[in-house]
């Protein structure tokens, strides 16, 4: 890769535009705040401006439902011979680059799976995709050219490129992180009904299960509304097991207190069975250890 | 306090025999397991066996469900002149002593909020309640000599003693603990949908949010189980919240591409706002650093 160009100085924009500088790759760097851009500039990640001719690759980093219109607009201009984005959706980016017309033979769909909690340029590293997965989405009109590019991308910045449709990355960041986040806002939101002596008894696992509700909440009603459909499909099926345990517990709740537990029956029979298949879920996370932990805050065992 | 007598020796009950001791307070030591019984005086946390003459105070340290019926066995015995449990859940046991015909006047119920991964006795700590919150759910019968020695018991281990009613108690867990850990559960057991390229794709948000969903599945069937109509409550308006999100996010997922997010309307707006509810809820939890994280192993910002 001969020359480089970001559009959109955040946190991931100037992380790449970091990356490539240290590979020796001259980046030209774009943001509609020039500030922004003159910060990640200020960083050593390249130069403020548009190049005088095409470069080999501009990475469009902005939010997932301004991608179309930045494509289309840079494939106008001629910023770049190939192009691919950073957006945490892709199906719908891929929906709309058509509808507007771009040259979809040039443009090639990328997800870097890495992130920081802080934001802006300020946060960017350029070790921060080394050993991440970086997701590749081509369609069928991707030429080969440009896949090479999007891979030579994410090999420059030390990540490894994992190619998957559209529709089964948007499948993937629902089950993993979107759908996760919903629910996480919901439990959490749940607590606006406990008094503060109730809240007192809040111990380790509840801060673990509400972290990311803590989460910008505009952002994330961007990142969600992108990925609609998908996360609506697996918050569908979170739903349906919940009612039914519901069920499952107010039946249990209104067994006589002198029933053993073993006679609940099949009541019993469901909670545990969802339960099982909860820490089945969960050992499928790579990389973790095994057996996972039951540490609640309560004193676990009683 | 002049001697103590723990029923059950795993972690909670060792740990609380360990505390004693370490003020002088003698403990007797009873499981219906002898060699977990034995584990426990080897480290210092007493003699193993029934006392000659009733100690002042036994602490019965087993599951919820076995509460009612040990606090029934050991009066009967003349263990102690006065008893308190460590259960989760403290509507269920204080109902099953009644209907057993327990002396209420000498029991009072009560929940220290400690615990550790791991159980038995060998996890044991003298300091693990320093500091902790001891709940106590006094009934109408428990004697004031009673209330004055579970007190003393909670203030020799270095907790602070929290007097709730039972059902606030019950519903404080099932906010705080029990209902998280069957969301947390649900999330994870929909990871078993995923294929192997796709679970690739999980960060530390994902982790999170389902750590506890790692817990031993009998064991929080039996908690859960004995706080269901609690626990009911809680993800019934869980429920409920989820299944109007899920109608929010197919309509935002069915508008055309074209369409920008700001005219998603209503729908945005639900979201919208249960995500900053979720925001707020979190903010409850005592001791949080203020603002909470977002990052969820995708890239935050996109």
């Amino acid at each position: 890769m001969r020359s480089a160009a970001v559009v959109g100085t955040g946190l991931i924009g100037t992380s790449i535009a970091l990356a490539l500088r240290g590979r020796g790759v001259p980046v030209h760097l774009i943001d509609r705040d020039p500030e922004v851009a003159r910060t990640a500039a200020d960083l050593g990640a390249g130069v403020v401006g548009f190049p005088r001719t095409p470069v080999d690759l501009a990475v469009i980093a902005v939010p997932p439902q301004h991608v179309a219109a930045t494509l289309h607009e840079y494939q106008l201009r001629e910023l770049a011979e190939d192009f691919t984005d950073v957006a945490s959706v892709k199906v719908r980016p891929q929906e709309e680059a058509a509808e507007l017309g771009c040259d979809l033979t040039r443009y090639l769909g990328g997800h870097p799976m890495a992130g920081r909690e802080q934001s802006g340029p300020l946060a960017a590293r350029g070790d921060l995709f080394r050993g991440r997965p970086w997701v590749l989405t081509p369609a069928a009109q991707t030429g080969a050219a440009t896949v090479r590019r999007v891979r030579e991308l994410a090999g420059l910045c030390g990540a490894r490129p994992l190619v998957m449709a559209h529709a089964a990355h948007d499948r993937a960041v629902a089950l993993t992180s979107h759908a996760p986040h919903v629910v996480a806002s919901l439990v959490a939101a749940r607590l606006m009904d406990g008094d503060d002596s109730q809240l007192q008894l809040a111990g380790q696992g509840l801060r673990d299960v509400t972290r990311i509700a803590g989460g910008d909440a505009e952002l994330w009603t961007d990142i969600l509304g992108s990925n609609a459909t998908a996360v609506a499909e697996v918050l569908a099926e979170v739903a349906t097991e919940l009612g039914t345990l519901v069920d499952a517990l107010r039946d249990m709740g209104a067994a006589s207190p002198a029933v053993p537990p073993e006679r609940y029956g099949s009541s019993r029979a469901h909670l545990a069975s969802a339960l099982v298949r909860g820490v089945r879920g969960r050992g499928r996370i790579p990389g973790l250890a095994p057996g996972g932990l039951s540490l609640t805050g309560a004193a676990a065992g009683n």
